[in-house]
C-alpha cells in the first residue's frame, strides 16, 4: 500500500531524477518508478499532465498529487517523512544549505556543463572553488552525514568524473582536495552506491554527447 | 535591542530587496536598513564580506550572521519568526508555493525583463498566462492573504506597470484579468502600500534604463 502511493517519473541517467531517488532511499520510502524517455521528443502524456509548466522529469506523485522541480521535491520529502532528516533543523543552517543548493543549480551546473561543451573552464573552476571552501573541514556538506547539499551536488560526485573520462578533459584536479575526497565518500556510501546509474551506459552517452572537440 | 539584531542591506528600488522588507513588515519585525549603492560598481566592503559569492543585495543579518538570496531569506524569516506565516503549513501547499516562486524567478523575471529590453513579448506572455491560471479563483496566490508567492511576484504587481508607463509598452493587458485584479489588491494592501518605493523615482529610472526603442 505504501508502495502504491509514491510514484516517481524519472530518467535513468539524470542526476536530477537521482536526487529524488536518493532522498527516498535514504528515508527508506518505497516508491514505484516510471522511466520517462527524455532523450527523444516524445514526452509521455503523464509527464505533460503532471508537469505542464516545465514538461520535465523528475515528477513525484504522492497520493495522486504531482510535485515537480527536484529541490522542491526534496523539501517536500523532508517535510512529509521525518526519518533521516535531509535539511538541518536550525533555521540558519537550513538557510545555508538552501543557499548552496541554489548556487549549485544556478551557477555550478551551467558552468560545469559548458566547460565540457564549450571548453570554457574558468567559471566552472571559480564556482567549484567556492564549493571546495564550503566543504573544508567537513566530511559531507551536511556534516557527518549526507544531506540536502550533498544530494543536490551529486552530479559533481558521479557524473562529472564520467564526463571527464568520456571527454578526456579534467575539471576536478588536485586543486580540489576536499571535493575529490568528498566525491569518493559520497559515491561509496551504501545507499548511494547501490542506486547509481550504470557507469558504462553513462560514459557511452557522454561520448556521444561530447564528440571529441 | 530587537531592532539592533536584524539588519537589511538593500537597495531602494529593488523588488528583491523589497521582498525581504515586506516579509519583515508583515511579521512586524523591526530592522535596521542599510542602503547599498547598486547602480554603480562601488560595492561596499560590508556587502562583499556578507555575500562574497554573489556580491548582491539583499543580505539579511540576524545576530551578526548573514543570509543572502531573497527566497532563502524569506524561508529563514518564516522559520525564525512565526507570526503571520508566509508559507502555508501543509507540505503539498508549501511545495506548490515553492514551485511557483522558482518559476517566477527562473522563467517570469528574465522573460518579462527581456520583453522590455529586447521587445520579445511571446515568452513573457506565455509565462504570465501560467501565473494567471494559477491565480484564478483566488484573491492572492497565498489564498485570502498575502503569502510567499505574492511577495516573490511583487515585481509584476508594482514594477511592471511602472516600466509600462516609462516605455509606453503594455504587457499586462486585458487578457490577464486575474493578475490585474491581484496587482491592484496587492499594492493597495496596507503593509505593502506603505513601503513601496517612490513611483516617480522608479519611472525616471526606467525611462533612463529603457530609452525609447
Amino acid at each position: 500500500m505504501a508502495e502504491e502511493e509514491v510514484k516517481l517519473h524519472g530518467a535513468w541517467g539524470s542526476p536530477f531524477s537521482k536526487r529524488v531517488e536518493f532522498a527516498l532511499k535514504l528515508k527508506g520510502i518505497h516508491y514505484h518508478y516510471i522511466e520517462e524517455e527524455v532523450l527523444t521528443k516524445n514526452k509521455s502524456p503523464e509527464l505533460l499532465k503532471y508537469n505542464p509548466v516545465h514538461k520535465k522529469i523528475p515528477v513525484l506523485l504522492h497520493k495522486g498529487r504531482p510535485i515537480a522541480e527536484s529541490q522542491v521535491i526534496l523539501e517536500y520529502i523532508d517535510e512529509t517523512w521525518k526519518g533521516y532528516p535531509i535539511l538541518p533543523q536550525e533555521p540558519y543552517e537550513r538557510a545555508t544549505a538552501r543557499f548552496w543548493a541554489r548556487f549549485i543549480d544556478e551557477k555550478c551546473w551551467p558552468s560545469v556543463w559548458s566547460s565540457f561543451s564549450e571548453g570554457k573552464k574558468e567559471e566552472a573552476i571559480e564556482n567549484l572553488k567556492l564549493l571546495e571552501k564550503e566543504l573544508e573541514g567537513k566530511k559531507f556538506f551536511g556534516g557527518e552525514k549526507i544531506g540536502f547539499v550533498d544530494i543536490v551536488a551529486n552530479f559533481i560526485a558521479y557524473w562529472v568524473p564520467l564526463i571527464e573520462e568520456a571527454t578526456g578533459k579534467q575539471l576536478l584536479g588536485e586543486e580540489f582536495p576536499a571535493l575529490c575526497r568528498w566525491k569518493d565518500e559520497y559515491v561509496s556510501s551504501a545507499v548511494i552506491k547501490e542506486h547509481l546509474p550504470s557507469r558504462d551506459k553513462l560514459v557511452a552517452h557522454f561520448r556521444a554527447r561530447f564528440p571529441s572537440n
